[in-house]
């Protein structure tokens, strides 16, 4: 499994340059930014060549075309989406993700047949240059009531949904918080076979009952309630070899980018010794 | 447009020959009948010449896949739909039809996404001998809350639908009472293609508030308030050519078999007359 | 059936503008043109009131994503196809057409399956901005052998790989000469569903046996040996309302385009009177 | 990895239960066999509890829908696809496989268009019962000519060819004889994942070279030249858990069922044991 960071638990940080340095300087192989943006700033082969000075890939990036509101706002996204997936591809990344609100305040029924259309669309443009799109279901219980209708947030929805899209590209994105908030064990990270997992987050969860966690009041992996050697000795059990990436959703710390990025690391370092 | 009848509306019919007898003797070219029951009553030879002599096609028939509840009933009624399908080949009936209800007891998201994927392959199966697949949305407003979680009911969302499924053989089932309790126009109907509608039924509603009318008292087709002029005004004009069936889904009526053919009759010849 | 242009046939045009007005000018309700360029010459709000203005719409484009040959060449094409959708929804454009050469250098088989899979991606972008996406099957006898390896070239083979595709805005573009060339009659015209054709081209051929047409050598509508009346009666009689737009791919004509334009109103005028 | 047999390569058997007592005793614990056979033979329940009784699971059927001829032969073959996934999804066999002759004597592209469709309904009606379907590529170069027009007999075309399906439940048949025969190595395999191979079979090849190879003249695994240290090396590295199953396409050898069982088991030992 590889080691990889997202943007979120580690600060302000100045420029994508500084990103890809302080992740290879502290371990991390892989980190979440936009192939696209990375491109327009810095030129193709300058950016490809930072990302392989420093031995770090693009685990993955977000997909920006919003699926989730109207028809116009979703043709709208299709360009750059487009750009995006050639940007990813010439820049060797080959995972694109998305979460999966656990609540609409759309007509359930009717925003379901429009996300699967366009999600499969989605996976289709992606699927042109090799890349998978990661499906995340999202677990904490406040949000099922955030909006008027309830849609899905278990894995085993999550799965099923990918059979009614019906692209061979969609996988899971794999949140360890989202696994803990929905009351899994290892037992079904262990009937997962690798490929229907696209991406991994790590992060840590307080010590409350499971009910009361909120998405944004994260901890960084291993300092909370999570069992995160079992999550991740699963993963490895089952044969999951991508990137297990760091996304710690939370108020900001008063701590500097270096001490962010130390404390990552530590942590990581901690957890993957007892795999 | 082929004048048809299904079961609906004509009380306690003896057998499925008398049903294509009677259809025949008060003009009707269309039998709504299990094509498969059809063969295993009469055999294949007999059931095609039975149909042949009376001038007399299926139009349609019901899927009986239960694509509504568990995985397991769904599954077990497949061996049954390719036999049936096989059978609607053989005699010559190229539509099968469902009714999408507008709630489910089943949380509404994950149903959808079932029902997706099992519509998906039902399409799929009949696809494979020729035969379309009719969705027909339900607009009576007493239903919508007959179940815990609504799922949809409108034209628009059906077509959504059809083209999230991804069968190129899907089209709508388009019942004149379900437009009516839907407050659709004659201008929703002229803004069809003549390919997106597989079958249609014919039936009309008492003259309440569309609200107020109930899914099982309809009434003979022209005894009502719905414009069914416009209704099969607008399907010729787009180029529609296909079947409209009459299915009244009302409390028994006290009169004989004769009595309600011939009365079937009457009413259609009233409102062919006026296209 | 609305009167259409192409460009082959009218020799030099000046420019987009000029095409529309003439197209008005001589009666044509459709013009063939690629919606993106007219858009980058003119601005979308002027490109848009030029068509309304002289009352024609931009009946179909060129599927320039070239499916037929690299991976990379294909995915190059990608960006510029969504915009291309993106351009012809915001000028009311609902067609696109490729045509599929009856032979190949590459090998068939796997010829086939790249193109199954890559036309399927360019129907569901199309798809997303409400475009279809016709396929043109191309008869003359000496493009199916000009290559290696023979794929395919009659309409049923075309109608059946739509299935394949599994798509459901793919439709054929129907072109009168490969009809001719095909040896198809009226019959397999009138077997048609209106919905199965996207696009109508019309243009004539020599009255030479049709094993010896070539396919650049074509006569305007009406001045060779094809059943145009036929052709055209029965895309009525089945329902077909869409474009029927001259392509006549011939060498060069030593006339004006004032002439060229007058000429094929002339050949239109005499053909449509007898509808 | 499970070691497994085909009946190819063992004789007469003289029947099912003989077949599965057998396998027990010498170590396979995988069959190949048809489960609604089984089923029809020993009843549900016997049948599951024979395979329980010696721990041997059925790891495939092969596919006896007929997709490679007319369409009448294929839609003849539905009904008994349905019940022999029914049979196996009750008796726990989790794929089902077919396998591409690599020509055929009807025209290429028109064949891929219909295998194309067919397939894919194959996989979706397998689909609904949980049975994943495997694509075996055909190696031996005297059948790329033994019919008029080549197919597919690649791993990569097949690989293409999923994804032309489009069905999230296809993967490859990978045959060490194909592997042999195509000239591949273990970095062909090395870059496959684990999900993209739904079964392996396994046998050897004489020392010739690989264009003189008869399909039908293979020898037991580990007597021949396939380096099948390296392929099975391989496949437990990408991390492929599923059956390895003996497939000895060969005349017939003069020896007792009990010799033929005896001596897989020792070419199964010897190759195993170096893992």
């Amino acid at each position: 499994m590889i080691r990889g960071v997202t943007k979120a638990g580690l600060g302000e940080i100045g420029s994508n340059e500084e990103y890809i340095r302080l992740a290879d300087r502290f371990g991390f192989r892989s980190v979440d930014l936009n192939p696209l943006e990375l491109i327009e700033q810095y030129g193709q082969v300058e950016a490809a060549d930072l990302l392989a000075r420093h031995n770090v890939i693009i685990g993955s990036f977000g997909l920006e075309a919003d699926w989730r509101g109207s028809e116009d706002l979703f043709r709208a996204g299709l360009p750059r989406l487009v750009q995006q997936a050639e940007a990813a591809a010439a820049l060797g990344c080959a995972s694109c993700c998305t979460y999966i609100l656990p609540a609409t305040d759309l007509p359930a029924a009717p925003f379901m047949i429009a996300a699967t259309r366009r999600l499969r669309l989605c996976a289709n443009i992606l699927g042109a240059y090799g890349i998978n799109l990661g499906l995340e279901f999202v677990g904490p219980h406040h949000l099922r009531t955030h909006w008027a209708n309830p849609t899905i947030w278990t894995m085993q929805d999550t799965l099923e949904w990918m059979e009614a899209i019906q692209a061979r590209n969609i996988g899971l994105l794999l949140d360890s918080y989202h696994w803990h908030t929905n009351g899994l064990s290892t037992q079904e990270l262990l009937a997962l076979r690798p490929d229907q997992i696209t991406y991994v987050h790590i992060n840590d969860a307080k010590p409350l009952p499971i009910e009361d966690l909120m998405d944004s009041d994260r901890l960084y992996p291993g300092e909370g309630a999570i069992d995160l050697t079992g999550f991740l000795t699963s993963l490895q059990k089952i044969g999951y070899t991508g990137v297990v990436a760091q996304e710690v959703l939370a108020p900001a710390r008063n701590e500097s980018l270096m001490d962010l990025f130390s404390h990552s690391k530590a942590c990581f370092d901690k957890l993957f010794e007892e795999l």
